[in-house]
């Protein structure tokens, strides 16, 4: 292997104008990626006062990532788990390999350290954020029992939730965010070796073709009921509204300061019942139109919606009562908004032939109350015909960290 | 919605050397996708003498889907489900809606006929690829026995393989590859759509971080054991190669002229064992260096690999004698080659936490035996202990149409 190289040509591009970006020039030659590759992403820094991944423009592709700690852990162990694990994805989202010895210097005759599946790809916008669910600060466990933030709780249950254990929970999560899907796959794989023994993966989730944007300048993706999703959202460059709506200050918790809590909601959608409602009644039930976005009461997409705006048409409100985004809109849940970060994922079929779809929602909070208090409101939401929760998780995003600490130091 | 646009700035620079590719310079108003997307990416024409999505150079994601035809289905439902198939694959190849009216365009009182997701998305370079399995061919069914490829009979059975039934054969396949898994999916969800009550989806695959090229001037990329996986491929400048390896000529079926044939096997790879295996290990399994691809006789990524070199430290060949490229090397199989085209995929955890990952492995072939011959050659393949085949297909892949023909038309 001869000396990477890590263009600044497209970076600036690929970018865009959304979160606190910066490039690297290049890298120590042990950990160079092969030189055969097309020089084209950038690199998003690890460390700041946030972790990254959360205002971070929203990347192409997601793997998710729940872990449990093996029965046999100890709090040194997580504790040493939480280093490593900040280590290496200080190196990852540089686009290095895991360690120095990376995929091939650790010569012949151990286990390569790194696997090896990312070499030649660029760093791809990489982004690794960690979280740590409630049961991690359970009583007997790692003594974490006054660490744990006032509001860590588990999620309520609600109204048409089918929950699977097997999609919920989890004492720690990693999301890593990339525009390659390779590059979170390799992440995830090699931050997972590294928990060997300590801890073990609970369940996963891929995702692709965001759902969100965090700027109004990256154009609104669409969801896979064909609505653009992420119009309304807390946008990164508003700082007054991330700090009000994302950021927590670290009065309960200090070592919550500049970090946030993440809902992650798997939702499966019924493509199929869906694609045989009628246009007109797929705009009521979303509250918006299809084709631009915009909301009912008019306007294009950007407008506020006005929810007196009477339809003759529809015989009553415009942005009928049991729409989605009547709703889920600030005005009717005391104000409350979030950063929401979503992913579509599309797993296969049924034994019907239907398609395992669904959006992987995932929303950041100053308070978990934000997204309790709106997912109640859409108790009386009519896209719960066409919508099923089967999964559901809760974290606390510790605040990021400088170069040379570990991520959740502030827990020991 | 306002006229769309396609922009050719760009178009060249990513198609690259491989194939056959176009550029439209943008389509009618009717059908044009919304217009606030960034124009990135370009179309590969539908039409032509071979199907793309064969030569053409591989794009980051596949959607494949096998079909059933439905057990009320007449050969009249066939030849028209393929008529309609052909009309919209054209259109979703050069980005448009699935029809003129698309998703929002037929009205309020009907269910639109596209579904919508792909809106705003370049056309991302997406190809749509069909083939016939064997049994559509089958006696009693649509009266095609006579126009059976003598060659197109079910695999047979190979060691170590598991295969699953509900990852395995069809009447029909639909690959679907494109830069942006959306688009590859929204093609595959809508020809679905359009297969009501003709075809249903018996399974599909969702892959990326392709395993192939198809030329030399694509960097070759890795699969998930960290290897280069693609350097020893037929390439699609090399018409010769391809007239022998590849393109059927039609003598035994003339609706089979300028086709060819697929053989899918799924192929799950145990990752966790694999990255225990010593660097040393691995690359005598694979019998080439992994840094770089070479051949364990030396040179670099392209040279030809020396099965006559000896290693002393090796105490015998170089290259192993069980190494799966000494294996599946024409050399020891009569001279056989084939087109690879396989994708990456990774489908979570199962309750070990244990990577669902592998191969989606995709062969070209003018004739099954280059396959079969080579496949029955790795039966002493060392790789069998980190690999298992878990699904199987076989489809004849009719010869590209022009404008105004539809695909398989040569069956009726
Ligand atoms: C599969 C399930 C869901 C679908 C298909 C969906 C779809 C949409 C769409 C199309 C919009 C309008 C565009 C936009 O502003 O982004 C929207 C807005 C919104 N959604 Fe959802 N959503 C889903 C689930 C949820 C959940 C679980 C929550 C939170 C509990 C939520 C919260 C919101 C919020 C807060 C807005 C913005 C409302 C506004 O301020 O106007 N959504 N959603
Ligand atoms: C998960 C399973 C497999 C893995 C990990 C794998 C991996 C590799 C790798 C790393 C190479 C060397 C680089 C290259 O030339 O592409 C290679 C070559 C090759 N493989 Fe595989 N392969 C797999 C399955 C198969 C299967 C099922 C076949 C066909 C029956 C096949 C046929 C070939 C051929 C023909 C070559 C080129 C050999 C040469 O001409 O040097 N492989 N494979």
């Amino acid at each position: 292997m001869t000396g990477g190289r890590l263009s600044r040509r497209s970076a600036l591009g690929l970018i865009g104008a959304a979160g606190a970006v910066g490039v690297t020039g290049g890298f120590a030659a042990g950990a160079a990626r092969d030189d055969d590759a097309e020089p084209q992403e950038s690199v998003v820094p690890f460390h700041g006062k946030h972790q990254s991944g959360i205002t971070t423009r929203v990347q192409q592709h997601l793997y998710f990532a729940s872990f449990d700690m093996t029965s046999t852990a100890t709090r040194e162990d997580l504790k040493s788990l939480l280093a490593d694990w900040t280590d290496a994805a200080a190196r990852l989202t540089q686009g290095r390999e895991v360690t120095t010895e990376g995929a091939t210097g650790g010569g012949p005759y151990k286990p390569p350290d790194d696997t090896g599946e990312a070499l030649g790809l660029e760093p791809n916008a990489l982004t690794i954020t960690f979280g740590f669910g409630p049961t991690l600060f359970a009583a007997d466990r790692f003594g974490l029992e006054k660490k744990r933030p006032k509001e860590l709780v588990e999620l309520p249950s609600f109204a048409f939730e089918l929950l699977e254990d097997r999609f919920s929970g989890g004492d720690l999560c990693i999301q890593a965010c990339a525009d390659d899907p390779q590059v979170a796959v390799h992440a995830i794989r090699n931050l997972s070796r590294i928990a060997f023994g300590r801890a073990q993966v609970r369940w996963t989730q891929l995702g692709y073709g965001r759902t969100s944007t965090t700027s109004k300048s990256q154009s609104t993706p669409r969801n896979l009921f064909g609505f653009k999703d992420g119009t309304a959202n807390v946008f990164s460059n508003d700082d007054s509204d991330l700090a009000t709506w994302v950021w927590a200050d670290g009065s309960d918790q200090p070592w919550l300061a500049g970090g946030s809590f993440l809902v992650a909601r798997k939702i499966q959608m019924l493509i199929e019942s869906w694609d045989r409602v009628r246009l007109e009644e797929q705009e009521a039930i979303v509250g918006r139109d299809k084709g631009r976005g915009a909301p009912l009461s008019g306007g294009s997409e950007f407008t506020e919606p006005d929810f007196d705006v009477v339809s003759t048409a529809a015989r009553g409100p415009a942005i009928p009562m049991d729409s989605h985004v009547r709703l889920a809109h600030p005005t009717q849940n005391g104000g409350a908004r979030m950063l929401r970060r979503g992913y579509n994922y599309v797993e296969g079929n049924n034994d019907l032939g239907q398609l395992n779809a669904g959006l992987f929602f995932l929303a950041f909070v100053r308070s978990p109350e934000q997204f309790v208090g709106v997912q109640r409101s859409l108790a009386k939401d009519s896209l719960n015909e066409y919508i099923r929760h089967i999964g559901s998780a809760i974290f606390a995003v510790p605040g990021g960290i400088r170069a040379g600490e570990s991520i959740g130091s502030g827990l020991f």
